[in-house]
């Protein structure tokens, strides 16, 4: 019965990506968990980086400055 | 007081049905719960079934595979 | 495919009425969005009222205003 | 450590509000918590005002009664 | 930079248990987006039984019906 | 109408830290988007610090490495 949300910055995930993050996320609950995956919901979430803060500065601007 | 999260896969999901989802969850809550509906927040998140996994897939692949 | 998410303040909610909202909710998704309730989720999280602010102020801070 | 969470319609929030959130939120927990802004997340979650519903109405439902 | 929230049933999963999910979850994100660990978070929430509902039921009552 | 939730570790945040909390973050939302604090809501969640995890490691495990 897991639910799981995963929120990352939209920078391009492919559709493989995410294919591969269900996958990998849902196996992680059956091995620990012994969870059943047909009922293991997981949802990507993803966010505008101008969205996102870290350190207290949006992702972009967080970024620059650690590149400056 | 309450606040409802609902997630469900983007697929066309009408005005009219937000609407009468919207409704329907607050009469649930003014019912059984007694809440006050001027302060019952409900959010409806519509998300990319290739965002959405099940039994270990994406949407688009289970439902593939379910009808194979 | 859903998953809903309702929080409500902790204060008593029962048994009784925690099922009557589980078993609404999933209602109205099939009804309005013809969903499986097979694969609909419904979490419920009971928030401690101290934990918990509108219009600035904490629950009880509120309803003892409100209440003066 | 902390992760903080902020939805709102999405109505023309502009880059120079959220970073104005992201750098209040995050200072407020700094100064309240004591927690390093470092590993202080914020996400912004902007949602379309037909998906978002309060005392039973969607926004712009709600809005055009109190506007009557 | 992902923040990850794993909603389960709260039943008796053990620290060890916790502590493998984290690093499982962590090391799919680090492997298949190139994310930076030091700042992927990953949350547990244990939900109690009767506050979870699927197919329309409370876990115990689901658990229930297909028991008998 | 803003929804805020706020996810920290579960160690002995007071009463008034969570009342400095949310009337902070309801003035944030009040100055920067103009929102009206009567329908903005503000709910703290306490983690348990072995279900948080961050760097791949549980915080506690996270907290005895830096130590170390």
């Amino acid at each position: 019965m897991p639910y799981v949300n995963i929120k990352v910055t939209r920078e391009g995930v492919t559709r493989e990506q995410k294919a591969a993050l269900i996958a990998g996320v849902t196996g992680l609950l059956v091995r620990i968990l012994d969870k059943d995956p047909a009922t293991t919901h997981v949802v990507i979430d993803e966010v505008d980086p101008d969205n996102w803060g870290l350190g207290g500065l949006s992702v972009p601007e967080h970024r620059a400055r650690r590149a400056a």
